[in-house]
């Protein structure tokens, strides 16, 4: 079921909103309740952003996630432990991004290496399929997200409708993959071998405006991964992508995400992972 | 069948082993004629690098390893290459440290964008297993001699015969893993948990006679992993190692290797992978 959410739009009514979620469906839901039109999509992502936060609780160990979507709960929860109804937060940040936002607001952070075990994770992601499996690192963060979101007890995505897909790649943009610099070229030609049937495209990630490759935070490059068909078994690809000598990591978030919240023009759906 | 060799250690009669192998047999062998005694390990090193070298041909592009044994068969080459009995050689390094040796010696050089098909490669081994699956990177080069060996139509592996062990981490020395820097405390302790049963520990690797973690060409950590027990299915255990974010690669070479070459007192051994 979905609700609409016009409330949290308003910095006022805002704040009502770390009182327990009004609705938690089990499963998606295109039915709503009065349909709010002509919203940008930034204002989406904030809605699911600001409903994510609504589960954080007091003394909570949090996963911090990277992107656009992923930054409107960082602020949500710093301007919540402003208002001393979050107390005792502890932040792990997905990203050096991410790291300086939450520096720059306040909240206290610390790294996996000190809190192996974190009590929550809220992250955006590019692509969410029907089976709650995610693309994410089109930010270029697919690695730090991946090790802190496996790390959690709880992991909510927080989306706009646009990322919903049919199938992993079915958005026509990038899957990424996180490779060492060493021969890249070489292991770009294989993995577009692994995926030769869908159709696989596999383009060098620059910097935007340059003629320089993107580094990661981890000192690699990331190959953007373009399908033209469904890759089929998710699990086999993951495997067949993370042996290649050369891969680090990739895009696909595969039985990780625990809830979805997907903000769209007709009202908020949340839904838990059947488990 | 195994061959004594004592005409390898001469320089002399050194020059003649460009000729065909003498014996190459199709199973490991215990069978020997001459026995030689007290050679060091070193020797031993030296006469499976020369054994190997003599399948090298003319315009051949050659993988070329990494270590105290691979580096034999790297002067080798180099030494037949300037008697004019090698011609037309170029080399695809595992490592910057074979690069360097490669160039001081004359070996013209590519890589692997360039040569994404490597007619033969061969490099030493820390351990050999029945099945020939070996551990590699002791010496701090796993992903590149990954790279460069799975990319190699023959692998031949060189190796004196103290690197023979029952199963893989059977010499109870390391079995090292390649990960990123970021939260490495963690990724160990997530190591360690997933052989738990095998009782692993793991050491983060430092520069020798400093308090500075050992850092990869790539710009990584090397987790070495100790077991006390035989971690069973070496694929499961690949598979498992892999999918954890924060994991670059694993010295396990499982089902790559083609051809190997091992010294020991009693005589040198040829030994082709069953196909």
């Amino acid at each position: 079921m979905a609700i609409a959410y016009p409330h949290y739009l308003s910095s006022k009514s805002a704040r009502k909103s770390v009182e327990p979620p009004l609705v938690v469906s089990t499963q998606s839901s295109s039915s709503a309740r009065s349909p709010v039109n002509n919203l940008t999509q930034d204002e989406l992502k904030k809605i699911a952003a600001y409903k994510a936060v609504e589960f954080v609780q007091s003394g909570m160990v949090l996963g911090l996630g990277t992107g656009s979507t992923a930054k409107h709960a960082v602020d949500r929860i710093a301007e919540l432990m402003k208002l001393g109804k979050l107390k005792n937060i502890v932040g792990i940040p997905t990203s050096n991004m991410t790291r300086d936002q939450a520096v720059s607001l306040g909240i206290p952070l610390s790294d996996l290496d000190t809190h192996p075990i974190i009590d929550m994770a809220i992250d955006g992601a590019d692509e969410v399929d029907p089976d709650m499996n995610l693309v994410k690192g089109r930010g270029g963060s697919l690695l730090r997200e991946k090790m802190v979101e496996t790390a959690s007890k709880k992991f909510i995505v927080i989306v706009d409708e646009s990322k919903l897909v049919n199938h992993i790649g079915g958005s026509g943009l990038a899957m990424p993959v996180e490779i060492v610099p060493f021969c890249w070229k070489f292991t770009l030609k294989r993995l577009e071998m692994l995926f030769m049937e869908a159709g696989c495209i596999g383009k060098l990630r620059m910097f935007p405006g340059t003629e320089n490759p993107f580094v990661t935070d981890n000192g690699n490059y990331i190959i953007d991964l373009y399908f033209k068909k469904d890759i089929g078994d998710l699990k086999a690809a993951s495997d067949a992508i993370l042996r290649l000598a050369g891969v680090v990591e990739h895009g696909m978030f595969l039985d990780m995400a625990t809830t979805l919240i997907v903000a769209g023009e007709l009202g908020v759906t949340v839904r838990n992972k059947l488990t």
